[in-house]
This record gives structure tokens, C-alpha cells and sequence, in this order.
């Protein structure tokens, strides 16, 4: 199972000269479209989704030699042994089991000896107990009142995760508990949230699985600061989400009302299936809420361990990202939900995708000739169509993936606008979208001209329902899994963010330097980081 | 004027020549870096303003030949001709005056012999009275309670302008007025809004230039029915914006309180400083903030006008992301503020860029044989740092525009960690990550290896005052119409989004039939459109 890189193999080029023909005329995607049964040859059910991949570039024979591409790679194996606790993350000799976070299987899954499952369990019913109390009333702040307000502390995956699924879920929170996000280290970010809180009944919830991150901790010394300065005991409006022995997890150094075990199997953009966003979300919306979530992400990552190549969502939907990236030369990616409540899933899966697989490394340390990651990007539908959607007809063109959802919460809003209602205008145009970009339309007048041929798929979800918002997480994130098998890459480490972190830690020690010494000049820095020192300093430019 | 394609001159030949040595090892970024004064000859201040542009990918040969390229296609020319009055928009035989909208100047702006100030001065006095009017309590709705809750009802330009906006001043809102965004036509939109408001203390502004835009309608429609279903008088709630004499600006078939005029001469992605972005911002805070952030837009705009090109700051970015775009070849830009504020500038520029730029016309009709407009997109920092620059660092590289503020609102929340303030620290990673993405740091191993060369941008506002955040619209909205004038596009109109309306049309027709006719089964739709339209009416696929 030792992954090569992909491009030196007969394959490989095989694909690519396959791609020229499909550039010909006659493989217009007006043409493919033209074939009986296209919709039901290039569509597939399955672990309660459905894909629908016929407005892509493909034929036949694609699919036929991407299957070839799957074999070759052993997709289905190497997911299978993700899923079974083998060290896929091999430079930082890990396991990557964030399916295990949402396994309720009796049988166990072994990681050094020791049964994950059993912990993942504890931790999970902790959570239950927790944020049943805290919604009932039974635990409360230093004041004696219910807690009223959540807001998580964490940035990157400790966050975009949950926002992805509490913004999605929304409408099913009663209301008890405010949920708000502290991400950013700017003080505006701060200053927003404690303008929206009492602080009183507000309960902080901090997540760093080191509990090293600068931003997290910045924002929990603010915190501590300020519930202090307002005669409040931090300790009982604190929780934590940490690794075991983690300076968090220290009840000196960090006391707190709990704190909650995450595991150094689960990296931070696959996390919101552990406490990341188990105790957030439970909070927010409830226990059981959120194990509804879980259930939908399992029943995906089952689908995708159990189901052959052929028929299996992620797997495919994995080799037609590699086909439009590597093949027909795509840079970029849209996820256009036509549906409000997903809003947060393009921020997501941008961080989930980009982060996993934006590499020029392969797993095993050598450069990759070939592109990996694509840019993924996002807002819902009908938006979109009214912002970028022009380029992505006459410009520039990129695949997308438009999402459907069938039932629509809200029914009792029924008033009809040119004789359908809202939900029906919506999917007049979910319907209308991806047949322009492939058919296209000729016209004597190049402005009026729409060259088609521009690729997309649909999703569809039954409905909003937590099980919903589960499948669909655990389909990009098995697509992204299996395209980090295609291409080589380690889907699970992110070194491309240490240089960045090593020059602000030095820029953060010229500060302190001046904090301390207001002659310090910052001799030691080079010329335009001086300038910038300075005129953080100066106040002006 | 005629702009011819651009690509065919020797000049682009030369551009092109000159950025394949560019390529070269010895011109990468980390060499480049080493000149002497690289920040003091590659940084310019205007407008208010500070742009430094270090980190490109350019030397002053680039300069020279893109400052020819500037006076060949007569940018300066054209955007003079742009701002006093004359028909730009060729297609639609339209001006393209949305800098007459934030001038304060006496002198007319003549437009088919009407002084345009004088019509747009009359709206800004009608803005300024009826704000103060509804924020004062002197205008109520039907149960005489003064507004609480302004609804923006328009998709598009019709409100991401005003959303970028009203999110970057929401610290100087006095929470008189809570604003609402009802922009998709997905009835999530709707029903979270109705969530959060109390109808008879909202005011509905309803914003569509034509009044037919299928998805304002249908959500004022929505309105409508609710309100009269709360038993409220829909007309004392209801302002419009909108085109005079379209449908919504009659008073028989769209009775309201007020309607305010835009004009023909505005597009919507560059109607934020007319009554589209004024109604709303001026409700929400106060017309002074609106008006103090026009006066900083036609500042932006003056030295856009008046200042010769090699110091132009607008002028110049567009120049260098036509470098990137067609030299260099990078597909796609983000955009970073390190400000939390500014969390909707990316959407914004994301519709201004691609809608005006994403085409493959000249604006005299000829098939362009360049590409045009890149994609852009965006998330504040250091929020990205933790999610896509793992990508940004190691895989495919994008530019990157960073802003940052000097001067952070919430001085009083000053805790530090590691012996800086927040604010210190979100300046560190700010000056961090331009310099790790131009210099790299090589490694034997592949996994740590930072191949630099990625070019940046850094762009500093003095504080978030109004003025500031008119400069930075006006910086990317004078940008964008320069990098049109380059290219040879009509950045004012948007051909390319009639197709997808066109079949949607076709979608609401055969749904109109279904509902009037329970066994109608979509004879004329096509085989995929036919699927998608039962298996909206099954209710399941």
C-alpha cells in the first residue's frame, strides 16, 4: 500500500489522454447530455443522499478508467484501514478516527491496545449529562442563574465545524441557550461578543486540543479579565475541550466546571464529531440533537467503507474532484446549497478540503509533480446566481456543486409569487443552473453568448433533519479522504502553517520587547516588517 | 477610445516576455526582497490610504511596462470620461455614475442636460429626514410603536454592499434599530427572519431597481401575507427603492410610506452609496455615519481621478492583478482583512470583481481571447491562517490582498498573553504571513519545505471610522472599473446571468401547470428537468 506518486503510471497518462479527446466538440457536454439515461447512468443513492454527477465531463470511458484510477490507488482499503485505527497519519504517526467520534457499533475499535470506543463513549455521555444539566438549570454560574449564553473559544477546526452545523440547525434550537463564536484574535471579535451576552449567565466554552493555540488562549485571558472585573468567579463559567494532560485539562492551572477529552486521533477540521462539537452543540441544541447528527455521519461513513467503487458516493464524488483538478485542468471548486441554513458549509468544507489536501508533499516526503488541492468556495443559491454567477457562465469556469434540500421547513409560509411558491422559485432555479453552464446557448452577439460546457453536480437532502446535516459532512469529508488516496497526500497533517506561525512568534517577541522598552527600535527585525512594528506603534504610517 | 482587444499588441507581447524572466530563479520574491528600499519604491499613500505592494511579483522594469500598458488603454481618460457622465456602459447605453452619488461637489454632473447631483441631493435630503423621522419615533408603523427592526429585502447589489458596510460600523450602532438581510428566496430566509423580529415594530425596505426581481417580489409577497396575518396595515411598514416609475414606486400598486429613486445610471453592485446602501445604513445608524462614509468614498475617488498613475493607488492594484491574472497566471485572489469587521468585504468584492469582470466580450461585442476576471475569496485573518493557508503556504498559490487597521476599537479590553495585547498579536501574524508566503524556507524534507515566490499585497486603514471603510469601497470599486478598462469589458453590465434566468422561467411555468393540474407529469421539460421537477412533488427521489 505504499502510495507512489500517482502521475508516473501508464494510468495517469492514460487519463490525461482520454481528457484531450474529451475536449473535442463533439464531447460538449450538450452532446453527453444527448445519451438516454444519462441521468441514471451517472447518478447513485446512497447513504441517504443523492448524486447526481450527469452534468459532468464525463462519458463512459471516464468513469471506467477512474474506477481503474481507484483500484490502482486502493481507495476502499486504505479507508478501511482509516476506519479500523491503522496510522494513516503517518508523519505524525497518528490514527485519523474521527468516524469513530460517531461509531454507536458494540464492537471495538483498537488503537495501541486500548478499545477508542470505550473512551469515545464516557466522553459522550459526559457530554449528555452536562448539557442536560446546564439546560435544565441545574448547573449554573457563579450567580445562581441558568446559563443563557455559549460561546466557544477556538479557532480553525475547533470552530468552523460547529458553526457549519449549529447554522444549519438552527431553527430546531428552543431558544435556551444563545450560541456565539470567538474565533478571531482581533479584540473586535471580542468586543462584539461581550456586547451581545450578560455575562452572568454565560458560559465559555474553550477548545484547543494542545491548548497552546496563541489566538484561544489570548481570547480566554480577555475572558478571564473580563467575567473578573465583573466580580464573577471565571472557574464556574468555564469548560474546556482538550487533549488528557493538556495545560486545560490542568484543574490548577485551568480550573473549570469540566473538561472534555478530545483525542490526538482526531485532527482539528475532522473534530466536530468529538467534543469540539459535541458539547457546543449539545448546549445549543440539545443531546440528543446531536446524537441524531452522529447517526447520519455514520450511516455516510458506512456507505462509504461498504459500498462497491461504482456505487459509492464520496469515492466517486473524490475521482471526479481529481478528474476536473488534474485532468481538465480546474483550479477552483464552488459549493453553492440552495438553502439558507447551509450557509456555513462552503467556510467549512474550504477548511476541511483546502487544509487536508493543499500539499506539494507526498505522504512519504517527496515532492509531487502534479496539483493537488483545488480553492473551494461558496455562498447559497439564489445569492450566488446574483453575485458571481457571471463569471461562472462567460468567465472564468469551475465545477460546482449545487445542493438541493426537498422539504423545506417553514411550510405555513405558503404565499405564491407568479403562481409557485418561494420553495418552488427556489428549485425553478436549482433545476435552471447547472443545465446553463453545460448546455449553453449560441448567439450572433458575443456578450449574449454562453459557451456551456461548464461542469457541476447535484446533491439532494431529504430535508434539514440533524441525520441530514451528518451525511452530508461525512460525504466531504470521506471525498476528501479518498482524493488524499488518489493523490498521495496526507489528508491529516498540516505543516504549510508552521513558517507563518515561527515569523509571528517573532514578530510577537519585537513587541514584547517594545511593550517593555519603549526606545527598543526593533533593530532586530528586516526593513518592512521594522515599518510595520513601527507603525503599529506610531500609530500611524 | 475604441479599446480594441489588448492582447493584440506588441506591448502585451512584451509583457508577456517580460514575465517568463520573471520566472527565473534569481527574480523570486526572496531575492527580489533584498533591494534596497523594495517597501519605500513599491508602497503608495492617497485617498487615505496606505498600499504596499513589496510583495509582488514585479521589479521596476514590471512598473514601467504596466504604467505603458495604463496609458495605452487610456485609464485615466476613461475613468474621467467614467465620472462625468458619459455613456461607459455601451451595451445598456447607460452612464455608470455611482461616484455622482457620494459627490458633495457644486459643480453639475450633466446627464442628458439633468444635473444629476441636483436629483441625487434631493434622495440624500429625503434619506436624511425620513431616518431621522423613523429613529426619533415620529414615524411609526400601523400600532403606532416606533421601529425596531429594518427587514433589507433585495438580493445581490440590492444588499451586499450594505451588508459589508452595516457589518464593519455595527460597533457604532446604538441598537435603536436591529437590521434583518431577506435576500434569498429559500423560505429559511424568511423564516429565521420572522424569528427575530416583532412585526409590529418593523419596517420592511424593499430594494429592486426594476421592481420585478423574481426573488424580492416573492419575499415582499411573504411579507405581505404575514404582516396582514398579524392584522398589520403592510403600507405603513413598507418603503421601496427603487427606479422612478417602475411598479414599486407607484403608490396604487405597491402602496407605502415612502419610495426612494435609484437610477438608471447606478448597477447594483455599485449602489452601495445610493438610497440602496443609504436607506438601510441611515435607519441603522444614522445618517451622519452614512454620509461621513460617502465623503470618505469620494476621497477615494478624487485621487482616483486626479492622481497621476504611477501614485495611483486603484490604478495600480489593477495593474498588478492583471500582471498576476494574465502574466503570471494565477486564477484566483483572496482577500484577508485582520479585522473582524470586515468579514464582509470578501462577499461584497466577490460580486463587484466577478460580476463586472467575469466575461469573454470586449464591450463592443468581439470574443476576447484573454481571460478576464479571477475569482475572489476571502475570510478575515488570522480565521484563515487556521483554515485554507495550509493551501496558500504549500499547494496551489492565489495573491492575497491583507489589510489591516492601526487603531482597534475595544482599547478597553487590554489583557495580554504572552506579553502582547490581542490587537498586538493579530499585528504580528499580519506582518508574519505576507513574508513567510514571499520567502519560504527550504527543507531537506518535502513536508516542511515553503517554496515562497506567493505574491501579496498589504493595504492599511488608519481606524474603522465611516470615511475608512468609503475609501476601501471606493479603492476596490475604482479597481475593478480600471481592470475593465484594461481588459476591454463592460464592467457595468451582466449578459451572462440571462440564461439561467431564462430556464428557470421555464421551470416556474411547468410548476404553475403542476399546481393548477395535479396530473400534469412535465411532458415538456427535458428528461433531468422532469426528474428533478417530480421529485419535487413526490416529495422524495
Amino acid at each position: 500500500m505504499h502510495p507512489e506518486n500517482p502521475a508516473n503510471t501508464p494510468l495517469w497518462h492514460k487519463l490525461h489522454t482520454h481528457a484531450a479527446h474529451m475536449q473535442h466538440p463533439e464531447n460538449h457536454l450538450q452532446h453527453l447530455l444527448d445519451a438516454p439515461n444519462r441521468l441514471q447512468e451517472n447518478a447513485l443513492r446512497g447513504g441517504g443522499l443523492f448524486y447526481d454527477f450527469s452534468r459532468q465531463r464525463i462519458n463512459a470511458r471516464t468513469r471506467e478508467l477512474l474506477l481503474e484510477l481507484a483500484a490502482e490507488r486502493k481507495l476502499a482499503l486504505r479507508f478501511a484501514a482509516m476506519m479500523r485505527g491503522e496510522k494513516v497519519n503517518i508523519t505524525e504517526q497518528r490514527a485519523a478516527l474521527h468516524t469513530a467520534c460517531r461509531s454507536f457499533s458494540q464492537s471495538p475499535v483498537l488503537l495501541d491496545g486500548t478499545d477508542v470506543l470505550a473512551e469515545i463513549r464516557q466522553v459522550r455521555n459526559q457530554i449528555r449529562r452536562f448539557s442536560a444539566q446546564v439546560r435544565s438549570g441545574e448547573v449554573t454560574g457563579s450567580s445562581g442563574e441558568p446559563f443563557r449564553h455559549v460561546v466557544v473559544v477556538g479557532i480553525g477546526g475547533s470552530y468552523l465545524g460547529t458553526q457549519f452545523v449549529s447554522t444549519a440547525l438552527a431553527d430546531r434550537a428552543d431558544g435556551k441557550i444563545k450560541l456565539h463564536y470567538l474565533s478571531n484574535v482581533d479584540i473586535h471579535n471580542f468586543g462584539r461578543v461581550v456586547s451581545a451576552i450578560d455575562p452572568q449567565t454565560t458560559l465559555w466554552v474553550v477548545i484547543s486540543k494542545s491548548y497552546t493555540t496563541a489566538e484561544t488562549l489570548a481570547n480566554a485571558r480577555q475572558a478571564a479579565a473580563y467575567m473578573e472585573a465583573q466580580g464573577l468567579d471565571f472557574a464556574k463559567h468555564l469548560v474546556t475541550v482538550t487533549s488528557k494532560g493538556s495545560p486545560g485539562d490542568d484543574p490548577h492551572a485551568n480550573p473549570a466546571l469540566q473538561s472534555f477529552h478530545m483525542f490526538d486521533f482526531i485532527g482539528g477540521r475532522y473534530s466536530v464529531s468529538s467534543a469540539v462539537g459535541g458539547v457546543p452543540l449539545s448546549l445549543y441544541l440539545g443531546y440528543g440533537c446531536f446524537e441524531a447528527f452522529l447517526k447520519g455521519a455514520e450511516e455516510m461513513d458506512q456507505h462509504a467503507l461498504n459500498t462497491p467503487p461504482a456505487e459509492n458516493l464520496p469515492l466517486t464524488a473524490a475521482l471526479i474532484a481529481v478528474w476536473n483538478n488534474n485532468f481538465l485542468g480546474y483550479p477552483a471548486q464552488a459549493i453553492i446549497p440552495y438553502a439558507t441554513p447551509l450557509a456555513k458549509l462552503a467556510p467549512h468544507i474550504q477548511q476541511l478540503n483546502m487544509e487536508s489536501n493543499g500539499k506539494s508533499a507526498s505522504i512519504h516526503g517527496q515532492k509531487l509533480s502534479i496539483d493537488t488541492g483545488m480553492i473551494i468556495f461558496g455562498e447559497p443559491g439564489t445569492n450566488a446566481q446574483h453575485s458571481f454567477f457571471q463569471l461562472a457562465h462567460q468567465g472564468r469556469p469551475f465545477p460546482i456543486d449545487f445542493i438541493g434540500v426537498i422539504h423545506p421547513q417553514y411550510p405555513q409560509f405558503d404565499a405564491r409569487s407568479r403562481q409557485v411558491s418561494n420553495h418552488q422559485e427556489l428549485w425553478a432555479n436549482l433545476i435552471a443552473q447547472p443545465a446553463a453552464l453545460a448546455e449553453g446557448r449560441t448567439s450572433e452577439d458575443a456578450a449574449r453568448c454562453f459557451p456551456g460546457n461548464r461542469p457541476s453536480s447535484t446533491i439532494l437532502l431529504q430535508d434539514l433533519a440533524p441525520e441530514n446535516i451528518g451525511r452530508l459532512l461525512a460525504f466531504y469529508e470521506a471525498r476528501t479522504v479518498f482524493e488524499s488516496f488518489v493523490w498521495g497526500t496526507n489528508a491529516f497533517d498540516q505543516f504549510g502553517v508552521e513558517l507563518g506561525k515561527s515569523l509571528a512568534n517573532g514578530n510577537r517577541r519585537e513587541i514584547a520587547l517594545k511593550n517593555d522598552n519603549p526606545d527598543y527600535n526593533f533593530e532586530k527585525a528586516d526593513p518592512i516588517a521594522r515599518f510595520y512594528l513601527q507603525t503599529l506603534f506610531k500609530g500611524k504610517w
